[in-house]
This record gives structure tokens, sequence and C-alpha cells, in this order.
């Protein structure tokens, strides 16, 4: 079993001025892949904060994602900060800036040449055709803040990550969650491996709460499926997907 | 100057079957009031993991935030883990009990009398017409998941959080950001004060960077951005918000 972290760095997002996308998109993904995220973090602008949130993840799990501040401007701090975690140097890297001229759409000027100054020993993943790759020191992933590039750059090397997929049912039931609550118990002592979710909803015309029940194991979750649909009460289930 | 933090707990934004609304909302709510949002950190549904973020959170801020995790069913920890973070025990608290059997629009149900246990010393903050309170432990505010209850219970005490509010200038400029990084490191060195951010549009018609400055001195902003337009390239503005 994999496990992940993503740590989002970036004033902007703290301040309102820009909304993450990205912690939802990696949740997805991850989870389709069968890798567990277990932990999302969003700090400010900060080389101290970076190299110690980062390090932390480090040590704790199999994976970890940064997402921001790589760009060539004085609030890019991320490289700074991952250099620093694990004691290591910046240096101008001749194969990135190689690497940049030949995908980039113009000569590369001082700024862009900053962007090739990264941690010594990093290991430089290849994303295609885009002209800026990803960069990982140890087990830390590199990515830009910007969506649409973050997305097209984990896809690119989303098979270098992979685990054992979860099964998922999801139920939406009529009553309140205050009114299954027992039934919902009962099920975990039965079936102690699922993975139970319970989330009420506000506004829906024809349920109130979404259940969700998850295993890696399909025939424990069909079993688990029917046990709770046989025990909810009747006509208490408005649609299973 | 006000501090904050924001403790998302639950496995379903992890695993991506939620989206998390609330930290977008409360980073633009907590601006507003001038207050800084300095961690948003997400976490599994897990006692000890709460109760050691939380105390960690409290310690180091002004104001927590907790979201998720208050229900009644099997996966609602939260007040376990912020009666472990302040060595309180949970106690069935009447005066909840009193409160939710006047406003909830029918009898109290076990599972219903389970979200009344809370730790002991709590304070219980009026949230106008609802049927569940704000919970208050030290200075941990303890809010509901679903986005709907967040938002309205966040208004109806936003009165008790308040700081300096930033004056904000945005301005979408044309230039890549690799072309104007020196003209931005150049206004920090003038007006260090300045919270100057820089992010990079893709897609957008009509500009290529979004430059946010802000400042808490309305005329210290107003004359960083006069310097700033000054000093980039003729005609690179599209906008000035």
């Amino acid at each position: 079993m994999s496990t992940a972290a993503l740590l989002v760095i970036g004033n902007e997002i703290l301040s309102g001025k820009v909304r993450d996308t990205n912690s939802a998109f990696l949740a997805v993904e991850l989870r389709k892949l069968g890798v567990d995220l277990e932990r999302i973090l969003t700090i400010p602008d900060d080389i101290e904060l970076i190299a110690r949130e980062a390090k932390d993840m480090s040590d704790r799990y199999d994976f970890v994602f940064t997402s921001g501040g790589i760009g060539p401007t004085h609030d890019d701090m991320t490289m700074d900060g991952i250099a620093k975690a694990f004691g290591r140097e910046l240096e101008m890297n001749q194969s990135m800036i190689d690497r940049m001229a030949r995908y980039a759409d113009k000569p590369l000027n001082d700024a862009m040449k900053k962007m090739a100054i990264i941690p010594t020993g990093a290991e430089i993943l290849d994303v295609g055709g885009l002209w800026f790759p990803v960069v990982m020191v140890e087990n830390v992933h590199i990515f830009p803040g910007i969506p649409e590039l973050f997305e097209k750059k984990f896809h690119s090397i989303a098979d270098r990550f992979s685990g054992v997929p979860f099964q998922l049912k999801k139920i939406y039931v009529k009553p309140a969650e205050s009114d299954i609550a027992e039934i919902l118990n009962a099920l975990l002592l039965e079936f102690p491996e699922l993975m139970l979710g319970s989330y009420p909803r506000i506004n829906e015309e024809h349920y109130r709460v979404m259940l969700t029940l998850e295993s890696r194991d399909a025939s424990y979750l069909e079993k688990a499926t029917e046990t709770l649909v046989g025990n909810l009460p009747a006509d208490s289930v408005h649609k299973i997907e």
C-alpha cells in the first residue's frame, strides 16, 4: 500500500486570491491509482517552513507532491525550501537549461534561466513536450501551481505511482443521518475492514445522505453493501452507484 | 494582527469523494476581516491526529477553526480529538440538549443526542436559529463540514474575529512573467513592506499575469502601484482593479 502527501505552497491560496484546485484533482487521481493521500497542507511562501514540512512529509509518506512556488519571481521559494529540506545546494542545472531551450518558444532570458536553478542531485522527469519538466528530490515531486500545468504534468508521470485501487459503492438514502446512525455503526461491527462514509446533503430533492462503502476487496464490498441495504428501512434507498 | 489556522477533518476530502470548499470560503472571509490565515491542513478521521494537530494550531495561532467530523456517525471524531487535545473529558451537555430540542424540527433521538457530547468546559456560541451551535474549546472553533452550514455559522459569529484589513490592487499585465520578473524584484527593494504576488494565467485572452499588490497602509499601496505601473513597459497593463 502506498501513501502520499501534498504540500501546497502559496500566500495566494491562504489569502483567498486564488482558489486551490490542485488538491482536489490530486485526491481524485491518486484514489484512482490506489495510492492513499493522507495529508494536504497549505503554507505561506517561506523557505524554512517549506523545508520543515517537506522533510517531515518525505519521512512519513511514500510519495510527496508540492504545488506552486517554482516560477521566476521573488515569491517563488520552493526550490530553496526543498534544497534546505535535504541539506543540498542549489545550482544551475545545465541539462535543464538545454532541455528548456529546446522546448521554449523563445530564447531563454535571465528569469527563465533562474528556473533551472534546482537542488543538487535532483532527478529530472520527462513530461512530454512541456518546456519545464518535473523536478524530483528524494521522493518529493515538484509541481507548478498553475492547474492546467499541474494536471498535465501529473498525468504524464502518473504511471510512477501505483497501489491497489479501492472499489467504491455510493448509496444515496432518504432518511436523515441521525435516523440511520445506529444501522451504520452495526454494519461496521460486522464488517470492520469496510471504509464507510456518511455525508449529509442539504438542498437535494431525492436523498438526505450519501453513504460511501469502500474496500480493496470487491466481494467483501459486495457483501457489506447487500447487508446494509437489507438493514435499512424499506424504501430508504434512492439509488446505488 | 491576528492569525488563524484551519484544520479540515475528513477521509472524504483526502479520497476525492467530496471537494473541500470551506478552505477557500474561510480564506476569503478572514482576508476581508484582516485576519491572516497561515495554515490549512487536511487530515483523516483519526482522534490522535486531530488532537495533535489541533493542539499545535491552538498554541501557534490566535484563532483555530475545524471543519467536519461532528455528526452522529462512527466517522465523526472531532469532539473526541479536541477533548484529547486539551486533556478534557467528554460529557453530554444538558444546555446543548435543551437548546437543540428547542430548535430541532422533531424530538431528539439517540444519534442527535450524541451530538451534544462535547468537551467539558466548552463554550457554546449562539448561531441564530440553527439547531446546532458552534462549540468552542479554548481558541478552537468547531464547525460542520457541510458547506452551507459552515458558511452560515461563520457569518453568524464573524464579528468575533477582527484584524486590520489589507488594501488590494490587482494589475493584469500582458507580458510573460519571466519578462517582468526583474521589474518586480526591483519594486520589492523599493517597497520592502509590500505584499506582492505574481500569478501567471494560461488561456486568458487579454493578459498573461495577474499581479497583486497589498498593504494595510493605503497610501503606501498607492505609491507602490504608481511606481510599478511607471516601470512596466508601455502598453503592458490590461486593467487595474
